[in-house]
């Protein structure tokens, strides 16, 4: 007998009737506003391709996304089992049925998850599951969902129209040449997929293959790189051309903030070093901090929003890694401290509004402690929304509970659903909504902030504060 | 005139209606169940005997607990007054109805206190008794429970009985021959109170008496111990015995869990240097982190599950600590990494599944930072619930919200109650499951679990989700 | 149509209806009690004089308040244009008008935040102001309080009765002769305002101007200061007279709560060397840490309750800095250790009830790690209020959430309003009378805590806890 699937309509909301009935007024006045999704990793190829199609079921919710099969791993699933191939090319399961049917038994484990929250949702309401995922019905949902997946409105760019993204930031790497990205504005997508400039690849000593991304840098710039100078001029150009391209910002991945200027010669000569690959950790830890710095000067010229993602300890577990390899589920946050390292980068720009650097941070202990007191002080530092681990319910609530006093609400950024999961971007937008409905609702209920100031502020959190923090038309 | 003394019935439930009325719901499902213990410091000797009594109040609940007197030493009560005789031998207060009398003045000061809530439990719901207790109440109370104490269904057998215990499992030194676990078992109460192998006093070189605990380990083992490969081979040996007398875990106290493997003849070394008593801070540093690897291969080659509380600075008040000696309430947190020093064991061990490595910290910061990605990541890992200090009402919700989004429930070890208080057993892990019983109510109210969802996760977090962990029958 | 301005008389309480009526009855008990301010940063010249006046609103409420200003910096609005003086000589809004006009214009900054809170409270409570503060309104709020500000009942002296201050603590340097203090004695306001002893431009090596403090401190002493001998003498010998006039604590902010001894020899080279200009960085690190032994030590000697302020890394913009000079709200927290930092002080003077410590702390991931363990067992340490960036609603909730299960109430040192804004000195004590109640409210909702328990503990909240552990008569 077939579970009928609802979803609480009130989901995320606090059962008190007061803040309920509050939270209810708020959200409908921004469920339906369109999304603004100004980071995330969806693949630009998917709208490029008028014929362009999800796959099964499988490739389309499971293969792909590190928060599903990062918690089937925990629980001694293996990868193989899933259909993820190892390098080593052991043998995989390719029955996407059976595939599914693992998912199905275990479905269980994402109880209370974000990912459960947003899986129901995009079962549910993107394609029309109407009985619930179990073991028992896990076939009946798969062939649902491989019907729908085959019909002409679930293609990625009938999806985008349904989905009403007003505009959806991709993020491509520093030597791109923006192919995709060219393709969409040909076909008059102008404006409503931007490219996000990511230099990691070349900025960062200890990226894998440095050397390799350097030549490859030369190459798609028009001329060798063989000096830090002609390195930094390059920078410079693909920067101009991403943002001619229509990219509004920037965005860098590092283990630890750590901002700091090097002479001229010295960094110089650590560039050559590492041309010649004889970087040493130093050189790597100082002229990445140095890049940092480098980066937030060039934003100043050219208006690039910087963005800064800190804390993520990449590939911990080494093993599974050199099997899988990267952004595989297995990067773990550390500690981290913005107050100092930080500082020169601060010191030097952060006083000029002209600059707009936003801040990621995997460590909650930074919320009240650090990043409020800073963006409630400098007047280019924006906050930016929970992130990964953080982007959750419970993640919310504490950000907005221990950010929102001391930076206010109008020096954080807004949303970012930072997904590569293209058919998950409504769920996320909408469980960002309702959660800060809900606890807009909270204030309100409480005094705190009057129905005014409620109403402005919940329309700041749906749109306006990603679309100001972000630079978008 | 005696003040009645009633417990709130919904005690630990939110106060809104709907979220009340589904913890209440929950509640009943899982009040009644029988307690699983996986880990506690209950002396099994109070079992062994048939005769053993509590002997008075005090010797009940104050001298032996201390939760409770760090508390009344904190506000200037010396630990003499309290009857807690000094190593000095200093004169010390004997009179047993004073010391009570002392604790009743002071009693307002656990108010608000898991060492309130769990007393006022115990003595309402153990001992029966029907007035509050006060300056005015004490003698009359006093006179109550050592009435009570002195009846047969007090013993400690009777109330394990009456607790509904299913199984309790204690600590024991790596040197103990279990003679108490043997005459219980001889006694037919198999399998009801189980051993547990705790290693401390032989892997950390810090550890009081190393040598002479070393010595103790051979005497023990039947040969002396004269190199690092005996030591090894004696350990295995002593897991395998307690793995005979029932024990299904291991469980080792860490200042800071860094873990490492040293070369055979680097390891051979610092243990002869040791058994010399001319270890180093840095041969004790690395030793205990060579031993956690250890452990983790010999759990992986017995099946022990394996603990570790990390975090706590032993004996911080020195002083104190010489006149009083350890465990007397003066333990300290310290800021703990685990992405860091874990990296090498859960590198080397993590990814197997055979493994189950249940983690323990008193640093929530590393809840959500850390812990949560880490458990939903690695198959070996799995989280212990809060400990110590965070084995409260708050510090069980911190925990919840902090750690379930990302680790999920099934990551989770359930509960322990930690004790040697064996009176308040009943009362923590009535405590445990009224707050989660609510605590999924909140989560069921706000449309983030389903009803089905929340009967099996009250089940999980009651007896399930710590049976699973610690491979308990 | 000018809006009319009500504050909720509900704010700050729960929506739930069963707690709401609960915090209600226990703030009804707590509202009217004087108040107790015994840490603070208001100029006692302000009340020494009976004819001070406030000045104009933005003398009031904006030039001299970095609560207010920093968040206006933040989002790129000059601190000239809003009439604060570089010191460079810079052009300066001088227009009162258009700087409140500008300070209306941003009002909505302040949504949702305590200084928000406290305005709202004290434009509308104390200075009569029926219209919400917008662009609109802003010239005519203006003239309101304007006019208010010039009636004889708005002069400090008229709002302190007004205010119902029972005692007032302000923060004097060590060479401060008194003199306000001295004249206000004079007055028959003995006893309503107290001095606080705050050594810190002499006790901190890294002070600006150390040697010219010393320099003075000498002057102030009767005898220049060669010696360290002669330094403590002198400090011990202000203390005796601050203690004569009225003080009972002192106060020392580092950023850094590291305590040590040196010997004698030692800490008289490094006191050399500093008074030739001549001091290392590792002097003043150790100089420091055992000028909070001293202090700790002269503590035990004269009674003086002794506080510490970590963790506040000032001036952290140092080109800011450098344009406006410091306690301009670029001040930005760090991590804090205080578990080992303050291993050798608690060792040394910890376990003697006589000494009472305040510890005051802006990384809230100390809360329940280490200050309530603390606080929980140490004799002579208690738990000062949440501070600064944590002075908010939810500050106040995650603070007594997180310590008071461990360190209980009565090792908490009540409410510290530690404002320089004289005005807002009723709407934060409101605030914490508010959110105490509430918090109790909800504790006793939800059968931790009796009834009882819950009014003891308001009126403990309210004023005891401060008068008990600043040795307020």
């Amino acid at each position: 007998m077939p579970t009928n699937w609802t979803l609480d309509p009130d989901r995320c909301f606090d059962p008190d009737v007061t803040q309920r009935f509050l939270a209810r007024e708020l959200y409908q006045t921004v469920k339906d506003l369109p999304i603004v999704s100004p980071h995330g990793h969806v693949d630009p190829a998917l709208l490029a391709d008028p014929e362009a199609r999800f796959g099964s079921p499988v490739d389309l919710l499971i293969t792909p996304d590190h928060y599903i099969f990062r918690m089937l791993y925990s629980q001694g699933i293996k990868l193989e089992e899933l259909g993820i191939p190892p390098q080593d090319g052991a043998p995989v399961e390719t029955d996407h049925r059976r595939i599914w049917q693992r998912f199905a038994d275990y479905f269980y484990l994402f109880r209370g998850t974000p990912s459960g929250l947003w899986l129901a949702d995009e079962l549910v309401n993107v394609f029309g599951v109407e009985e619930k995922l179990t073991s028992t019905s896990a076939q009946r949902v798969y062939e649902h969902l491989e019907a729908r997946l085959k019909q002409p409105d679930f293609s990625p760019r009938e999806l985008f129209a349904r989905f009403n993204i007003e505009v959806l930031c991709t993020t491509d790497p520093a030597t791109s040449r923006l192919e995709t990205h060219r393709a969409l504005r040909k076909q008059g997508w102008e404006g409503k997929v931007r490219p996000t400039f990511r230099p990691d690849a070349v900025t960062d000593l200890s990226a894998p293959g440095w050397q390799e991304n350097i030549r490859l840098l030369g190459e798609v710039g028009g001329e060798e790189i063989g000096s830090y100078k002609k390195f930094v001029r390059t920078l410079e150009e693909r920067r101009a051309f991403f943002n001619l391209m229509g990219a509004t910002a920037t965005d860098q991945a590092v283990l630890v903030p750590y901002t700091d200027t090097l002479e001229p010669n010295e960094v110089e000569a650590v560039f050559q070093r590492a041309l010649r690959g004889g970087a040493t950790q130093e050189d790597t830890h100082r002229f990445n901090a140095h890049m940092l710095m480098e980066m937030a000067r060039m934003s100043l010229d050219d208006r690039l929003v910087m963005q800064i993602h800190a804390g993520a300890f990449r590939n911990h577990n080494e093993p599974f890694y050199r099997r899988f390899g990267r952004d595989m589920g297995a990067d773990i946050p550390i500690v981290t401290d913005f107050t100092r390292n930080l500082l020169p980068l601060l010191n030097k720009y952060g006083n000029d509004p002209r600059l707009t650097l936003i801040l990621f941070t995997l460590d909650e202990s930074t919320y009240a402690r650090e990043l409020a007191p800073l963006a409630g002080h400098y007047p280019a530092l924006k906050l930016g929304p929970p992130w990964w681990f953080h982007d959750s319910v419970n993640g919310m609530i504490r950000y907005l509970d221990q950010v929102s006093e001391t930076a206010g609400l109008y020096n954080l950024a807004g949303f970012n659903d930072d997904t590569r999961a293209f058919c998950s971007i409504p769920a996320r937008h909408d469980v960002w909504r309702r959660v800060t409905c809900n606890w807009l609702a909270g204030r309100l209920a409480r005094g705190l902030i009057d129905e005014e100031g409620a109403h402005e502020m919940a329309l700041d959190c749906a749109v306006r504060l990603a679309k100001h923090a972000y630079r978008l038309p």
